[in-house]
């Protein structure tokens, strides 16, 4: 059995050391508390709500990703944890990505670069296009997506078939109006991404007003059948979310005697072309 | 403004003339209160529970699929409401298929047949090849899925990008454990494939034991956005569901000033072949 954590976490745009500090008293506790992955929200470094593009690469040169991702290698490191956060990536040749990372005691596994941009990240990023990362740890195999991803079928399915025994999802998603007494549909999207695929996600979302922007704050660990396991909190305030979860059940997909998630797909007939609605 | 019905029954198997007169009352009832398309569950002439295939084919040769039509056709031309229901098909080679109409007053529009079948309807059933058929009613564009069928994305993603207003879903949802206070995971795949594809569906699910099988009675139609306009029932009794929905609703797929459902899909980037997990 292994301990995850999500952290919802309140970054406020631009208060790089603040955010930091916040990451690593939330990841020192998951610890103590005995977790082995240790999610964070997305680009928990540097806030979200930029004014623009160049906000974002004044913040970014100020606060490079290098500090952030030295910061979480020293806690992956220092307390034998998977840290999986979101970052604002700068490459090389100056783009901006709204990037996660996936580090463990042995560094930064992998890099992902969010392919899926939500509003008005469109004029702060680019979208990156490469698939989503599943990276072999001690634990198990851990998939990346962020926000707005999960929302696409089509991708999520990619991280599943690619091996994910859990999906760490860094989100910052915006609250907007639902009827009295229904689940945020964010989160009904996520424990349908969970089912279908027969994997685990940990989604770590954020709280704290940040220019007017407020947060659906529904950080949840949702199991392969679809239920939260804890979460989601839905309330704004920070907060540590752990579930003890068997990751090796994410490898078995059979439903019933006779069916299988994954081997139940029939991507010949996927292929096909879809019928038109003039018939 | 189009008011549609989801009736939810519970045939009996075998007796097909109970199961007959079960639907026209439903039909009527729904016609009644306005409805303009009325959804009824999966394999509702018949029953479900069959023994194995032999009993199957006694039945659908003691009572054809073309007296099931038949009688759609009537309910359909006689009270001017699109009827989408599930029958047991024998085809002209003996083939047995787990299918579905779209019945409009000028006859039968479409025959769909289930494409992914669940636990035992593999030893009854031939898995259909043909993609999920959308029809232009006077009402707008109805596509239909059966029951498992829905719990696969890209079958959902499917039937919307043919252009499908309203999905009508006949399903038989054998029951199963769920955590207290959940809404039950058949359920939240639905809610989410509305949401992800920004599509009404109706669900008409069944009720009444069958051979010792229970079912979640999940009947319920759901919102574009995701959430339930009316269901889910959840009672194991007979229902009408009535909704008054906007179908044009589900032909606007923008999220935001810069997201649209549809347009923020990467089809290119979906082709890539996925990473592995050992890396």
């Amino acid at each position: 059995m292994t301990v995850v954590a999500v952290c919802q976490l309140g970054p406020q745009i631009g208060e790089i050391e603040a955010n930091r500090r916040s990451v690593e008293a939330s990841v020192s506790e998951a610890a103590a508390a005995g977790a082995r992955v240790v999610v964070l929200p997305e680009l928990c470094d540097t806030g979200y709500v930029f004014t623009g593009r160049e906000e974002a690469e004044a913040l970014v040169a100020s606060a490079p990703e290098s500090a952030t991702l030295d910061s979480w290698r020293a806690l992956a490191l220092g307390f034998d944890v998977v840290v999986v956060g979101g970052f604002c990536e700068r490459s090389a040749t100056g783009e901006l990505y709204n990037s996660a990372a996936i580090v463990d005691r042995s560094g930064v596994r992998c890099v992902y670069r969010k392919a899926h941009l939500w509003d008005r990240e469109q004029l702060v990023f680019v979208a990156g296009d490469a698939p989503p990362p599943v990276v072999e740890t001690d634990v198990g195999r851990v998939g990346v997506l962020i926000c707005y991803d999960l929302e696409f079928p089509e991708w999520v399915r990619k991280v599943a078939l690619a091996g994910a025994d859990l999906v760490a999802a860094p989100t910052n998603w915006p609250s907007c109006p639902r009827p009295a007494g229904e689940r945020p549909a964010e989160i009904v999207k996520v424990q349908a991404d969970a089912a279908v695929n027969g994997v685990y996600i940990a989604v770590a979302d954020r709280c704290g007003e940040e220019r007017g922007v407020t947060w659906v704050s529904g950080s949840a660990i949702v199991g392969p059948d679809g239920y939260p396991l804890a979460g989601p909190v839905l309330e704004d305030r920070p907060a540590l979310l752990l579930a003890e979860v068997d990751l090796g059940r994410a490898r078995d997909k059979r439903l019933s005697e006779h069916n299988d998630l994954f081997l139940d797909r029939r991507e010949s007939i996927y292929a096909l072309p879809p019928l038109t609605a003039s018939r």
